[in-house]
């Protein structure tokens, strides 16, 4: 065995469990439920599911597969195509298996990711064949750390049968002290989270695990497949201007002051591109308590802005993942790494008070977003964390673009088509019109805010003649919808591409 | 001074405070915002709204009025209908005031009930000219002691610059020492919330005020409005039965105990009376974490069957009033009522690991809830802390029959149309017909669950159609619908009545 192979697996016991992809693969069967690890394509075993691939293209294999989040293609793209899933959840973000969920070749059960570990716990995700994790080492005092996810991997280690670990030398042992796993007791016998701080260490530098469970060790040296987006452009820079003014005018009414509040950032591009803002602004010291690293906050922390942060996966583009993990002992005191329970958790996000900006789909006139469903029907990514920050946030803000498909789609419409979030939970709308700040109103109240602050120009008087509209029909009541007419601009799209009448 | 009232005012200095409902209610401005107890008709003022409700009759006086949830009729029909509300949060539930708010009368911001101290504490509520709290007593240490309820009563008298008191001098002073008052600090600043048990002691008994800021005492003889639940029937026995038999299911599956975990059971006829199925079950030593208790409760109480219920208010029937407050004593060691901050906080929720029952309006196919707005337009109640407990609970329960308005509505529509509640939240659905078990499933397989064991039989070949075409239509998408027909349930009743086709 090689000898850096031999310095990652601190218990000598286990060193005979090395071997190939192939030989870990055929321990699984058609009908396993798999826990794996990965968050937005960071961190998750890859080249024990391409070997799961293999068998799925020539054999009976079909998985239940549930992650902390979304993976790279070695699963959401070639095991899917493959045909070797079954079910899916609780989140992804890859072309081959949003297809394959929407030709209901997939079951997806798209939940809330602080959801998960109770589904385990309470046996509804399970029980867990295997549990395949991605790891930097093996510690002696019998500890598994992760690599650039944590995700839910601490919970299926610990409810597996069996557990397959992917030890990616590409990792450097660096890494080892950045993450911080704590797990909470079953409910009813569970004391309260201690984290006090976005900064808190509160638990232990890996997952404690059973040697006895792990079956097999497969060395790898896979990258994490880069983050997929894309740059930052004048509308999305105009969106981070109104944020930050906004911001701005909270610190002035004394809500806020100039160091803000722990700041969450959802995934992609147009979250990604408005947190790349504050780079341009006075603001300093900013600490980041999200559930993805992107991008953004790399840059922010070389910039002086950002002083810490807290996640639960580093999902960055290839340029960054060379500066990042080629120079991770830069980052190492100003990052933790946490399992998606604790950095999704209700109690932990209400009792910091965070910031949350997440990105929408589409939002309607009285402030419900989808995040999910193109077109109402067809699955985008999932929910994954957005309503967990959004529900406890202290601010939960929403951006979007006020238009899709170069103009000819409205993001604001009559009524959205799928509902993610409830007019309860959303705070702030910001596009590259500008801000609405909904808190406090009722929902006549927030229309004008909307239609006039956010919507694109080609949409205003659109909008405007469905309420008045609604408001006749209904004669003023609580929420006026003309209900033969709320969806219609989605089936107008479905038909003709646009939304305009 | 009588007495009874220098008895009940342990501050001697606030003893010249006492003056008229009249004189009090003097004080109040046109345009203030006032923040009153009260918390699903318990424990609200009710002679100072009384003398607000006859200036307004004479002159321009228009209140924001924000409490802890619906109050009985001296302010939400009698002030409400003098025009002395010019907007209203965060849950009404009197026939007046829906009117006034469904023509736009009266603004309502209809609100997750823990959502509210936190817009307290950053000024989205307030600044608040005047809290007007109903209490048992004022104790030498400067406690206000509460009622029946104690709903956002604390962070109301924290934050308000004025407060009137009305003492209650109808509530027996054996209430004193039924309330535990917990104030969470400030987001960032906060420690976690030491409840570990429902049963947990962990405030005061009291409101600490600042006496300076008691502006008037008024003196008050009046009972809390009693409820206006309506008995159980035949089918929420059989709904009772599908629960009862559930629950036994989740136990033979190692899920739960025969212990269950803390009840919380919502408001209305209908989940009183599933709870009340209780009564003839073999579960003893029920603890109930709930928000209202309503008159199951105590029925189970004196049956053996709870043996503690925490709260944040108690609504009751008439003749359960008089049995429970002419002999407080025997209830008051089996009874907290908390802060709704606390009832209804994420964190508590999650940790104690509640099973939550609460009534839907209606269901659709994949599982959402409508719990609010009927018809999509016109409020019913307000989503209350449905979407606290539904959540954050492990096992999150609705309860409705298949039908409404004598059969011609089905409780069960292919697209809610108003979401409260999305397919994430939503475990488990009951009917009279069955039950329908939705965890860990993707929304397509969620329908032929909901279809065969919920649905009304005059209804389920129509929902089969409309959901047969959608999956033509998308293709088997992750969630079909046809747009053009998803709502034309509800048209259709709009227009005829009935949603039979
Ligand atoms: C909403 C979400 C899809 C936006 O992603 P994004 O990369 O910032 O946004 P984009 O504007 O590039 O849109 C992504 C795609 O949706 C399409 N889209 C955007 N708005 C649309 C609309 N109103 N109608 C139809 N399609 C729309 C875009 O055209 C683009 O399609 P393409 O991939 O075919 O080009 C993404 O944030 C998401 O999946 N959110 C849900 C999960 C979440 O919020 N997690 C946060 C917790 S960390
Ligand atoms: C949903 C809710 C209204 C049900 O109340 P309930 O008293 O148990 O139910 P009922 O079946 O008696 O229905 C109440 C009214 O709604 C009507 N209704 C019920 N289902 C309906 C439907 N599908 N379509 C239209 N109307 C409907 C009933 O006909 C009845 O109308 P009426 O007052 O004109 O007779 C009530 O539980 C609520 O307000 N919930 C939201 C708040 C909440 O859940 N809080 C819980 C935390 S404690």
């Amino acid at each position: 065995m090689e000898q850096v192979v031999e310095k990652r697996i601190g218990i000598s016991s286990l060193l005979d469990k090395v071997i190939s992809a192939q030989e870990a693969a055929s321990f699984i069967q058609d009908g396993n439920i798999v826990g794996m690890s990965g968050f937005t394509r960071a961190g998750d075993a890859k080249v024990v599911p391409l070997a799961l691939a293999e068998r799925a293209k020539n054999e009976n294999l079909k998985l239940d597969v549930y992650t902390g989040a979304s993976l790279g293609p070695e699963v959401d793209k070639i095991l899917a195509e493959a045909g070797g899933i079954r079910k899916r959840g609780p989140y992804q973000g890859d072309a081959a298996i949003r297809n394959l969920i929407n030709t209901g070749e997939v079951l997806y059960v798209d939940a809330h990711l602080s959801h998960n570990a109770e589904l385990v716990r309470q046996g509804i995700i399970g029980p867990i064949d295997f549990a395949i994790i991605e790891a930097t080492a093996i510690t002696k005092d019998g500890f598994l750390v992760p690599t650039t996810s944590v995700g839910n991997s601490p919970i299926f280690a610990q409810y597996a049968k069996n557990i397959i670990v992917e030890l990616n030398l590409a990792h450097s042992e660096s890494l080892i002290g950045v993450h911080d796993i704590y797990i909470p007791e079953v409910q009813g016998q569970r004391q309260p989270i201690p984290l006090l701080s976005a900064t808190d260490r509160i638990g232990e530098i890996g997952i404690k695990i059973n040697p006895e469970k792990i079956k097999a060790i497969v060395i790898s040296n896979e990258q994490d497949a880069p983050s997929l987006i894309v740059d930052p452009d004048d509308e999305t820079q105009e969106m981070a201007n109104h944020l930050l003014n906004f911001l701005r005018s909270e610190i002035t009414a004394g809500r806020l002051t100039n160091k803000l509040a722990p700041l969450q950032s959802g995934v992609g591009s147009v979250a990604n591109a408005v947190l790349e803002g504050f780079k341009v602004s006075e603001f300093e010291d900013l600490i980041i308590f999200s559930e993805v690293l992107q991008d953004a906050v790399f840059n922010l922390i070389d910039a002086g802005k950002v002083s810490f942060a807290s996640c639960t996966s580093i999902t960055i583009s290839e340029e960054l993942q060379k500066k990042v993990y080629g120079n991770i002992e830069k980052y190492a005191d100003k990052i933790i790494i946490r399992p998606q329970e604790i950095s999704n958790h209700p109690e932990v996000i209400r009792r910091l008070g965070l910031i949350a900006i997440n990105a929408a789909l589409e939002v309607d006139i009285y402030g419900n977003v989808n995040s999910t469903h193109v077109g109402g029907t067809k699955m985008m990514n999932g929910i994954g964390g957005s309503g967990d920050f959004t529900r406890n946030s202290r601010l939960s803000i929403f951006v979007t673009k006020s238009y899709a498909k170069g103009g000819k789609l409205s993001s604001i419409v009559p009524m959205v088509a799928h509902h993610d979030h409830t007019e309860h939970d959303v705070h702030v709308i910001v596009t590259e019109q500008g801000v609405a700040d909904l808190r406090g109103l009722a929902p006549k109240e927030r229309v004008p805010l909307i239609i006039e602050n956010c919507v694109h120009p080609d949409f205003k008087q659109q909008l405007w003649d469905y309420y008045n509209e609604a408001v006749e029909l209904t004669g003023n009541a609580q929420t006026p919808h003309n209900l033969e007419k709320a969806l219609s601009w989605h089936v107008n799209a479905a038909k003709t591409g646009s939304m305009k009448l």
